[in-house]
Order: C-alpha cells, then sequence, then structure tokens
C-alpha cells in the first residue's frame, strides 16, 4: 500500500485498542494516549492503491465522493499492528500505527508536533558567524546541509574559498535549487555605475534593507559573491529583523502593532518596470510570529493612511529605522575576494557603506533563491 | 527637481490656500476639499535633488535623521501652483499640486482612491471568453495590454493562431517577462507518461485545481499551449475560485469562515524534492476580500486541526469541492492545436477530463508567470 509520502514513520507506540463512536474511531495507544479519527478523516487518508496512484503516489480518491455520514461497520487491529477500519460501503482501510501517530490530531499530539518545530537562532551584534568552505559545501551533502540549516535557523552565513570568477555562483545555488530571476537579471552585478537603475547601483551608502520589498514574495535568500573589493570603505552590515521586532514587541508594543497592523506600499520603478507592494514592515503568521521584516526606505511610496494614524506610524516607523542602527543589534564585517554572503533576505536586513569608487576596483555578484527551495532541500538532504 | 515616479500628475484642482497646525500643514483646494499633511510626511516626501538621487529617482534622505518635531516656519503657494514649505533647519521643500492631491490622506481623498481600484468581473457558466490572435498580442502593444487586462480582471482568456511548435511559449511570455521556473522545469510538458511524477503527467481526469498549491506563492499566470490534442476526451473545465467563494459566503458563511480561517497542509513531494506550504484554501486580503483561492486535493497532507474542528472543516471542504462541480459556475472547452489558455492560477481552478491515450497523441506545454511581473508590464504599458 503506498502511504503518498517519501519518509518512514518509526513505530513509537503501538495500538492497544479502538472502538467506534458516533463520527468516528477512538484509538488508545500502548502508552496511554487516546486520539481521535473523524471518519471521513480516516476514509479521506485510505492509503490503498484504488485511493492513491502508487506511481505519482498522489490521491485519487475524493473525499466529495461519499456520504458525509459515511459509517464504520468495524474496527480491529490487525495482526500485523495496523488499525484495519470496514466501511459500510463495503471499502476497508488498513493504517501503519507509526504512521498514525505522526498525523494524530488529540491535543498532546498537536502541541507536541508544535514544540518539534524548527526555531530560529535571533542573534545581536556578538553573532558567532557560521563559516563554511565553499568546496567542502560543492561536494559533501553534510557539510551542504549543515550550512542550509544554518541559514534557515541563523539566517547570515559566510562561505571562503570561492572562486574568483563572474558566474560561480550558478552552481553554488544549483546545490539547493535553481535560481530567482529578477528584472535585475538571473545574476545581477553590483558595482558603481553613472546610469545607475537603482541606488545600489552607486557608490553611496546603503541603508539596512531588505531587497525586492517591492515583490508580494520577497527573496528567500540572498547571495553576494566578492570578486573584487579593492574599493576603500564599502563594509558589509547585517541586523537580525526578528531580534529587532521582538525587542520592539517588549519596548515599545504600541509602535510594534503599528507595524504589524499598517499595510504601506512599496515601490520600484524604471523605464521599463513599475512594481508595487503593500504590505506591513513586520508581518506575522497565523500563530502571532514574526514571519518577515520587509523594510527598504529608498523604494517607499509616500504612506498612505487614516491621518489620525499617520504621526503615529511615523514614530514607529522612525523607532524601528533608529534600532536598525543601535549598535546592539549591528554585525559588520568587510567582505574580501573569494568570499560569499548568502542570507535570509526575509529576516536579516543588509547594508553596505559608503565607497570611494576612485580608490579601486569593487565588483560583487549577487542572486536569489526562494524559501519553498532551500526546505525542500533541506527536507530532501534529511531523508 | 526629480519626484521619484515615472507618471505624470495632472493638476486636478489648484491650491487655494494652506495653513500651518501644531504638527503639520492643512491645505484648501479650489474645489473646497482640505487635506491635512503631517510635518514629517511632507519632509519625507521632499523631492528636490538633495533628497532625492536623479539618476535612480530613489530616496537618499532618511526620515529618521531628522527630529521629531521638526517645523514648518513658513508655508506659501508659489506663483508655479506650487506648497513651499520652509523648515526650521533651513531646508526648503516643493510640491507640485497635481502630485499632492494625488497623495493626500484626508478621508475623502483615500475613499476615492480605493473606489478607482481595479475590480474583478465575477463570471459563471456563461462567460463570454476573452479571445485574442496571437500574431496581434505579439506585434501590437494595445492589444497586448487589452488582452493582459483581460487576464488580471476576468482570469480566463484564450489565445489563437499560436504556432504548433514546441517552445513557442517563451517568445509570447517574453511579452510580459521572465518565466517563473519551477521543479517541473521553465517550460513543462503534459502528455501521458509511464513513469509519472505527477497526476497530471497521466491520462485519468484532474479535478479543479490550483497549481503548485504546495509554494508559499502560487504562481500568478498560467499558460497552456495545445500543440496537438487528438486523443478522445481530455476536455478543459475552469470555474472562477472567487465566484464560487463568494457564492459560499452567501449560501454557508460558517463554513466560509472555516476555509479562510484554517490553515491546511498541502505536499508534493517526489524523488529530489519536498515541498509543503500551510495556508488556507481561501486567502482574504486586508480589506477582508478575497485575495487568493489555493487547492488541489491530490496534493493535500493530511488535515492536522483541533478535533472539535475536524468534523465541520471536513463539511466545508466538501462543500466548496462540491461547488466547484455545479454546472452553474462551470465553463468546459476541448483546447485545439494552435490555441493556448492564459489565466490567473490564484483565483481560476482548472481541470480536466480524462483522456485515452491509445486513441491519439496529446501534447500541451505550459509554464508560469508572476502576478507581480503582469501587473508591472500594465503599468508600464498605461504610461
Amino acid at each position: 500500500n503506498a502511504i503518498a509520502d517519501y519518509r518512514t514513520f518509526p513505530l513509537i507506540s503501538p495500538l492497544a485498542s479502538a472502538a467506534s463512536f458516533a463520527s468516528g474511531v477512538s484509538v488508545t495507544w500502548a502508552d496511554g494516549r487516546v486520539s481521535p479519527f473523524h471518519n471521513l478523516w480516516l476514509r479521506d487518508n485510505c492509503p490503498c492503491g484504488d485511493c492513491v496512484y502508487e506511481v505519482t503516489r498522489e490521491q485519487v480518491f475524493l473525499v466529495a465522493d461519499v456520504p458525509e455520514d459515511i459509517q464504520v461497520q468495524a474496527v480491529t487491529i490487525g495482526d500485523d499492528g495496523r488499525l484495519v477500519v470496514q466501511w459500510d460501503d463495503g471499502h476497508a482501510s488498513a493504517y501503519h500505527p507509526g504512521w498514525l501517530r505522526a498525523h494524530a490530531y488529540d491535543a498532546q499530539s498537536l502541541a507536541e508536533r508544535e514544540a518539534a518545530r524548527p526555531h530560529k537562532h535571533r542573534w545581536m551584534q556578538g553573532l558567532s558567524l557560521p563559516v563554511y568552505d565553499h568546496g567542502a559545501v560543492m561536494q559533501d551533502d553534510d557539510t551542504l546541509l549543515e550550512w542550509l540549516l544554518a541559514v534557515r535557523d541563523v539566517g547570515l552565513t559566510q562561505l571562503h574559498g570561492v572562486p574568483t570568477e563572474p558566474g560561480a555562483l550558478i552552481p553554488l545555488a544549483k546545490r539547493i535549487s535553481f535560481i530567482r530571476e529578477s528584472n535585475f537579471g538571473v545574476l545581477f552585478d553590483v558595482r558603481s555605475k553613472a546610469d545607475a537603475d537603482s541606488n545600489a547601483y552607486t557608490a553611496f551608502n546603503l541603508p539596512l534593507h531588505t531587497d525586492l520589498p517591492t515583490r508580494e514574495l520577497q527573496p528567500g535568500l540572498q547571495f553576494l559573491h566578492c570578486l573584487v573589493n579593492d574599493a576603500t570603505g564599502g563594509n558589509s552590515t547585517f541586523v537580525d529583523g526578528f531580534a529587532i521586532a521582538e525587542a520592539l514587541r517588549i519596548e515599545a508594543p504600541a509602535a510594534y502593532r503599528l507595524l504589524c497592523e499598517t499595510p504601506v506600499e512599496f515601490r520600484n520603478k524604471d523605464r521599463h518596470s513599475d512594481y508595487r507592494c503593500t504590505a506591513p514592515v513586520i508581518a506575522l503568521d497565523s500563530s502571532g510570529e514574526v514571519r518577515e521584516i520587509r523594510l527598504a526606505n529608498f523604494l517607499r511610496a509616500p504612506f498612505q493612511m487614516d491621518a489620525q494614524r499617520m504621526p503615529d506610524y511615523y514614530l514607529a516607523y522612525r523607532r524601528f529605522i533608529q534600532m536598525t542602527r543601535e549598535p546592539r543589534f549591528c554585525f559588520t564585517r568587510r567582505l574580501e575576494a573569494g568570499q560569499l554572503w548568502c542570507f535570509d533576505n526575509r529576516r536579516v536586513l543588509h547594508a553596505r557603506d559608503a565607497f570611494d569608487p576612485a580608490s579601486g576596483d569593487r565588483h560583487f555578484q549577487g542572486c536569489y533563491v526562494d524559501r519553498d527551495e532551500l526546505l525542500s532541500r533541506i527536507l530532501v538532504l534529511q531523508r
């Protein structure tokens, strides 16, 4: 029976007993946990070959095709330890106890699963930077996984020993997945240009920001690869936006709420494009945790909101920007040739000091990879 | 003075008078409207060459760099009709009355702007399908714009006269922007395959669904291009998910709320990838309007939620799926060689009848383009 999944589910505890109730089956495990499973849920998750297509491991059964009051005729625990359900329409389903436990939705199981979610390690100026060797990441899957977990959980990493050839980012990004293209290209070159279409392509400083806040989905990862850095100035500074958001929540809760609740517009225009996105600076997920930071002061449209709210919003916005400059949050380092930054662009804000383009060459290349691709690659490497 | 914008702002009404108040400037227009502008807002939006870099049209001034209680020393209306503000720190700013009116945030101006937002044309089985000629779209920007507006506002369009060459989608998509790559490729081929890694690549029917609900950002547009369709069966059916959501809201409000409020997990796994996304089937924007539909029954993980909620959620989920099958919503048409569908994949659900692979060849190619790119292209074409 092909369960539509590429994982195996260890037997945490065998099934001790099972009994049907009005709209489902109640299971008691050998370790004492009790889990209810509703009839429609069980029927929907039947793993048999008629319900799931073995080749694609995708469901062909559709739960809307059985009566909503489908009944259990008999429920037993099989010799092989599976939960066996006979349905009133003649269909039979058998569920592996490891799989069933991994998907149980009693309160204890839900809480256990919630607690097991990876948590972000917030950091401030004293960050111990995760550094990896480019060659090891390219050749060794264990090192690759270690690096990607640091990207996911710390959000700022560095690789050393990177070839100083243009395009070296392409095979590296391919170790994760395809590159996310933007109007700036598949790879973008960061150097001072006379006819710049972005402040990034000038020599002046860039305040702490996330890239492409004008897109509905900001790029998940950003790579910045140093080919040459002989100009005076141009240090990189990073702050953990999640750490700042948390400090703001504690130190100025009203300002925090305004930044979470007020959508503001980001805009980026040039001769060929006109990108706009309206979203809050701090986005929360459904459980109230910070999911992302969206901020680039130089890509903001004029604020539009109820006039009563405007002055308070400005104070909250200024407060956040002032916090990004506080030494307690700032991690500063000069990137040298053959090194690269890889960071979570939806969490970690980055900045560049002004540099003197007359004092020497400075050439970086960058690219983006989406968060979906990072998480998928981690899950595959962990199989 | 370079305002950081590529649009011109017509003079809707000249300025009649201006007076400062404690924390801002109140403007009265010739047509009687009164608009308050706060000091920080005005200072933040100064368009002068010191505050905005003319080449990139991006702001270099940062509002956090002036005192929060910055004061207006004098405010006048210049001979050229601009609002001129002298600041207490010696800086001076001048604002064009067309620009100022377009960005005013008094209640009337905000309501006016809200009313001008493009609205979606919901449709049911009687849709008058927008059809365009491929050659005209490729050569003529006016036809291109007309087609893209139909994609944005109707969500389902067809092009005729498309070359039946593989890869013909690439130059067409380029009329909008770059293609969004996925694990299925830049272009994907839809035909029956023995070793399919998706139910799409089989000959059986696919129920109404959106593509890639396992990604945080579902692709905005989907193209499906018919190269050959000689097999029996395989008709395309479409429904407007926004029309169904609206009907559900009226006919079963409790079910509607459950689908809006309950995040469920979508999963897509194969040997090389493992994508997961947890989000509600119906997503609302900040003003409570439906923003997107996310649904592919064959890519669902087992539902996980509070056991009290599970049976009601199943009834709501079944109800939505049953509605997608109701004839009142279904628009069905067979796609012939040299035609293509282009539709809003975050709104319009699509389905395919089973076909008989022994009865003849069936070969489609598809690709995705993100919504950000569509909207940017429309704005540039409208300049």
